[in-house]
């Protein structure tokens, strides 16, 4: 038998949605459950992907099986396809699995030619409406199918009014209309070299050919690149028999929702306008009323409409957002679909739905896209104030919330001015870890250079400051202290204002709202945490993000970085002087200068967290990150440690690496320096010991080793820090308990995770870097090929957002497989970005981690993402 | 039941080597097949093991199964241990899976006391041979159990000598010798802080432990290293009954080979020592006798040891290496085992075995070591000559072979030297591909940085040009055109003579001898032929590579790069000028002024193998590697560009990356600039099909597309290159085959193999990146760690040396599988440096490659071990 490519809406249901797009599958949805809908069929996204695989054809297939839907349209609705007396018109609608704006839209009308714009006009008794539906037809046609570009035949309607001296389309007359038809048809032969297509069978089969092309339109692609959809959904098309709103007084059409989108209010919202056609609406020439005045234009068609809300809201159990047209006082439904809804109101619509008892808690919080829950932990714009608001420039959105303040261009300058009660914006080509306290000053971050997971990016995401990254179009002078945007310039002490969920530079002061946490938040919150399986931790490397993410509900944090602490002003000399060290003596001098601060670092963090886990990573960067590179700074660091500054510039000299991710750095450093180790461990291990002391707490310390990639690496290392926490236990007196356990980050380890676990008691795994690994990439150096690749369509996900599942996904199932033979009860968690990212998170607990840990900030989404990923992968 | 850990000889057999040791197993084999064998038993390796991880404890069960085999000892030979009037001795040896110097070797005469050595006397009557065994043992215990400088013991022995003014320690009188005895044990009692423990249990198992605790000494540790034994075998202790060589001129001791060890002849060799124990042999005082001599001094001993000798050589095949002991006039073998042999012997004896019917060929060529031949295909150095040579400074043996000539030390130096037929040695700090050649044009290469995997190390042995690397304690001055070594200054012209086999550097020039390839080379290469199935490949990119390499027997080649030739002096002006185009525009007329050189570049290849395949990889490099560093090319680039200095530089500078080998390279490139792999591709095609035409060869080209990840990678490039190749042969009217395929390197191809095969039509998997990757190493900077990972014995191989087959190797297995689902037929080759290396070539025999590929001067050793790996796979 032949494939089935053309659906019939009575064939179709709202489950079928893969093959019929979101349009298609509910339009038979809502023909099965009775409802007033036009008629018509749905050919498939399979045909879609046939269509594109060979090379843009329709086979005659699938030709044959569109006509024949049109032969039993014209049985259902008694009307004939091209007829000279009552010929059926029809809708061309693109309808993809999920909604997705770039492609083609709509085509209303079609059908119309010549001999059938006459039928229509006898039978419509309304020659004026008969012509005017065809000159529409033809400049939607013209403009969406053939290419042709609209203003060509905006300016024909322009001229003609401008001659008559009409103020609107609707004063045009028949004749008028006529002169349109006629002039559009030239302009369509003149860009075409051909005649306007007048055998309706035949604008059909364009149309549909158009609607499949579209999906290829770089446009379509860019949001699909944006928005993580899979190349490969196609889109279905959807003909479906014309109503007309546009018939007289008792016709219209509309839109609405079932609740109001903005605020979740449980009140029918919407707007609609009398005697016009869908594209009146959103054209804005007049005004919609508001849907509630429906009731008093025609109350039976209202009443009817407001049952049909409830109905379909019921029947899908969500906000719906519905369009509906009304032919001649009979209402017919055109779309629904869930409606999208601000971030507030998807609360409060989920929260009202539970308690009206429509929908379960499981599914409440499924209702909320985890991302949006961002806009609610930031501060926002405020939305008068940003109308105002003039952009200079636009860079990426690389940490969201919004800021305002005078900009300055170094962090000592952005200090300074914080101290001084001032609102700072800390400008910068790109930061580095000497600007960390600047950062921390700043009420946002604007970098003219670096992506999405620059130092400026991850940074400020770690510290929930905005941040805009990579403004290209922007000319940063540290050394002048000013910008240069559009034209402009700005000097320090200038007010800007950033969006850091949009990427908007604008010029001023713009007033911020400050987060709401509470009430519907809070409720949602609460019900994620009994439905989650994952724990969630959070990274932090300071008490006050320790504080941050406890507020956001962490249950502990998965990754302390040991190095941030180095960075430290006060620290940084002892730290260089200990890695210029000549011999180990020398080196465990320095270390025990450095092993005050860091355990006070440590009891910082513990005093905070208590008997919360904290897994703290030992020193992962190569050590030349932490040497000087400025002329000054190596002059100063040589007369410290009494040597020549050739002598220093020839000992940093020999810390250089071509390759620092892949060189001596993690383990690496932990194995050829354990005396590094062994402070760190010391450290943590005075530090919990006291601080248990302290509080009565319970602690039980994780040390982390990064970057392992052979058993025989963590056994060496782990004999450096048991044989150091003995000691510390003799010493203190004390029967702490511990845990000694590894990332997870190289393939090798990955590949053979079951040997490492002979030694490591945790795995936490660190995708940042076994992506970079197993792509191998370099996310520093991938800017180059990285976005041209984005363009190309080469990936599903950008994988530094969101975890390769097919690929790297691969490597960490297998490594849990792997760990757990070994060490069945094994903990096991995820510290990279990917895990406080939605997607991600679900494929974490899909293959049976413990838990995901990810920045302060992200602690709430990742909450509510850990329970969707339970109730989803427990459908799977 | 007990596990067993002690062993009788008689309970044992030649095939138990894992579990007995090498030297355990053959001494219970000739005793069972009834050779004359002082008896004994072995504690076995797995005891050594479990003695180790139990922190150096014999455990009590072990003790026990001891004290019953030396019962059992007592009874078979009628003495008892300790006791008063007829001792039994013996002696205590270490005996590992494989022969491994470095652990505890051997003590004789234990059980003696100053009881049993009263008793020994009176039975042998012989009281100085009595007292002479003593004090051997209290000196052999002292040193190998007790670990006391065995230069304190010798002392005694001087002054004694001295003091009596003897010659020789025969003259020591009974007396004397009780002197002796009696201040060693006071120097044991200084030293250890106890008495000599007198008790002879107590004796056996302190020596037991001892050999025990060796497996682990330093010494041990790195020869095990060095030469890739894992350090989880364990080794076994042989306890035997002593007989003795020292009991007069009817008594003596020898070591003897079936054949000759140097030459291979038929005939036995060895010598051997009348009235001596073992260590007089090898001590050197006396100078021993031709086995030969045997026959005169005892006629019946020596036709029974001859007769031993044969039955020893047909028993187990092989050549054997013995030692024996004649006590009172009686035979007893000591020890035998497959002899050691100079790679010429081994290629003489395998064909002779094989023609004199006792092996097959099989074993033939089982017999020969595969890495040993490398010292038959280079020149090496007159062994006359060699001994009067100074050795000035020591390096690494970076690529094998021996060469004597002028230092010079500069490539530019070096040709014109060498054109002027002066020999010479290239003198570089470190070698970059500018340097090629020069090194072409010298008779070795000598660097003072980088490691076996330098650049210097790995083009020299493409050359087949011997290199000694990264030797650190030379001083090279490049500016002044001087090295200093050992304190002495060596200028430009000076002789200087290399060896590449042993990384030693001799002052002055020295005769070398050019290499033999005929006779029993040849046979052995035919044997190989006939039994391996792996093809053999060779990298090549230059005709004169692949003339070298057909002449050793290449059947192809697996990888020609096409970088190598960009470095070309006449053509990396025009390279650069491509690189640093500002539009694709530009860059394809750059591109243009290339294809005629890199067409003839193709040509020369293909007119050298005609139908033989020939892999030929795209730009792999980042761009950057091209770009002039020095000042002055970066000032004459940019006036032959047009361009101001700064602009240069800032061009340069926006090329630089972080990480150069995770950046913007292999197929990265093609993608973003099609338009270089279009010119390589039409290169490539164009020269196959003139070569095609002109000589009449059925060329199928193959193009590899390097550092793919992703399907949609090779996708993308190979529409460019099939778009190219279609206009190729339409301009040339030819309808050419071809294949495009790709490396298989970095970890995530590896994993998703199967898509990978989708687009690809055959794999190479370059083994050196995906093991870079897969460890998370740059090459480049792992020296800083590596070497202590080594000397701690963190490796079971050097993973860049010999495929790390449990990470690395099963990446490459599960690819071949997943690839071979997608395309059954899929050809599959390694075109790594592991494809030269025996043990790698084992594997990827095992996995189902289909060819190995390796530098020109390899390709024999590759044959040979591919045959072995034929033979060996098909037994497991």
């Amino acid at each position: 038998m032949d494939k089935k490519w053309v659906y019939m809406f009575s064939e179709g249901n709202a489950d079928q949605r893969n093959l019929l797009g979101g349009k298609g599958a509910n339009l038979a949805e809502m023909t099965n459950i009775g409802l007033p809908v036009p008629q018509g069929f749905t050919v498939s996204t399979e045909a879609c992907l046939d269509y594109i695989n060979k090379d843009n054809e329709l086979t005659e297939e699938m030709v044959e099986q569109i006509e024949e839907g049109m032969k039993k349209l014209n049985d259902i609705t008694g009307k004939k396809f091209g007829d000279e007396e009552n010929p059926l018109l029809v809708s061309v609608r693109s309808g993809a699995r999920v909604s997705m704006p770039g492609m083609m839209d709509t085509i209303l009308n079609l059908g119309l030619n010549d001999t059938t714009v006459e039928a229509l006009s006898k039978k419509s008794e309304n020659p004026r409406f008969a012509w005017d539906s065809y000159r529409r037809f033809i400049q939607m046609f013209g403009d969406v199918v053939q290419e042709i570009d609209k203003n060509k035949f905006e300016a024909v309607l322009d001229e003609i009014k401008e001659r008559e001296g009409y103020n609107y389309d609707t004063e045009l007359t028949v004749d008028d209309l006529k002169e349109v038809v006629g002039r559009y048809k030239e302009i369509v032969k003149e860009e075409t070299g051909e005649e306007f297509p007048t055998e309706p069978k035949d604008q059909l089969l364009k149309a549909v050919e158009a609607v499949f092309r579209s999906w290829n339109n770089p446009r379509a692609i860019v949001y699909r690149n944006l928005n993580e959809i899979p190349h490969d959904y196609g889109t279905a098309v959807n003909v479906q028999s014309m109503v007309f709103g546009n018939m007289g007084d008792n016709s219209g059409t509309g839109v609405a929702f079932t609740r109001n989108p903005a605020t979740g209010e449980n009140k029918l919202y919407g707007e609609y306008l009398i005697n016009a056609q869908g594209e009146d609406v959103v054209a804005g020439v007049r005004t919609p009323e508001p849907i509630a005045r429906l009731e008093q234009d025609m109350p039976e068609v209202y009443k009817q409409f407001a049952e049909t809300a409830h109905i379909l809201e019921d029947h899908y159990g969500d906000m719906q957002d519905m369009e509906f047209t009304i032919d001649d006082g009979k209402l017919y439904m055109l779309q629904t679909r869930n409606g999208k809804r601000t971030a507030p109101a998807a609360l409060q619509i989920a929260v009202d739905m539970v308690n009206e008892g429509k929908i379960s808690k499981e599914e409440a919080i499924t209702r909320i896209e985890a991302k949006a829950l961002d806009q609610l932990l930031h501060p926002a714009f405020d939305e008068e104030s940003l109308e105002e608001g003039v952009v200079i420039a636009e860079g990426l959105a690389a940490s969201p919330g919004a800021g305002t303040g005078k900009i300055y261009f170094t962090a000592e300058d952005a200090i300074a001015a914080a101290e001084n009660g001032e609102d700072v914006i800390l400008v910068r080509k790109e930061t580095s870890p000497e600007d960390i306290e600047g950062m921390h000053a700043s009420n946002g971050i604007l970098t003219s250079r670096g992506g999405m997971t620059s130092h400026a990016a991850v940074v400020a995401r770690g510290m929930g400051t905005c941040c805009v990254a990579g403004v290209e179009d922007i000319v940063v002078d540290e050394d002048n202290k000013k910008l240069t945007a559009g034209g402009k310039t700005y000097t320090e002490g200038d007010y800007i204002s950033i969006d850091g969920s949009t990427g908007k530079v604008y010029e001023g002061s713009i007033k911020t709202v400050p987060p709401e946490l509470s009430g519907n938040f809070a409720t949602i919150m609460e019900w994620a945490d009994e439905i989650r399986n994952l724990d969630i931790r959070t990274n932090a490397d300071s008490p006050r993000d320790a504080k941050q993410a406890l507020d956001f509900g962490a249950e502990g944090i998965g990754l302390t970085r040991t190095e941030h602490m180095f960075f430290d002003e006060d620290r940084i000399p002892a730290v260089r002087r200990m890695i210029l060290s000549p011999d180990r003596e020398t080196r465990e001098k320095y270390l025990a200068d450095l092993l005050p601060m860091q355990k006070e670092d440590f009891k910082g963090m513990y005093e905070v967290m208590r008997e919360k886990p904290i897994t703290i990573r030992l020193l992962d960067p190569p050590l030349h990150e932490f040497l000087p590179t400025e002329e000054e700074d190596i002059e100063a660091l040589a007369e410290d440690m009494d040597m020549s500054v050739e002598e220093m510039k020839a000992n940093i000299d020999s810390l250089k690496e071509f390759n620092p991710m892949l060189g001596h750095r993690g383990v690496r450093l932990a194995v050829t320096y354990p005396e590094i180790a062994a402070m760190q461990t010391r450290a943590i291990m005075e530090a919990a010991i006291e601080v248990a002391e302290e509080t009565g707490a319970d602690i039980v310390p994780e040390i982390m080793i990064p970057l392992v990639g052979m058993k025989e690496e963590i056994k060496d290392v782990k004999k450096t820090i048991v044989e150091t926490i003995e000691k510390v236990k003799e010493e203190k007196n004390s029967d702490i308990d511990y845990e000694v356990g590894t990332m997870i980050e190289i393939p090798r380890a990955a590949v053979l995770a079951d040997q490492i676990a002979e030694e490591a008691e945790f795995f936490s795994f660190g995708t940042n870097d076994l992506t970079q690994m197993t792509f191998g990439y370099s996310r520093d150096d991938a800017g180059k090929f990285i976005n041209e690749y984005k363009e190309k369509g080469f990936y599903q996900v950008d994988p530094f957002a969101s975890i390769d599942q097919e690929g790297v996904g691969k490597l960490v199932e297998n490594a849990v497989k792997l760990g757990h033979q070994t060490r069945p009860d094994m903990k096991m968690g995820v510290c990279g970005e990917h895990g406080g990212e939605p997607n991600s998170i679900k494929f974490f607990d899909k293959v049976g981690l413990d838990y995901v840990s990810c920045s302060p900030f992200r602690v709430p989404i990742a909450r509510l993402a850990a329970a969707q990923a339970a109730v989803e992968n427990k459908e799977d």
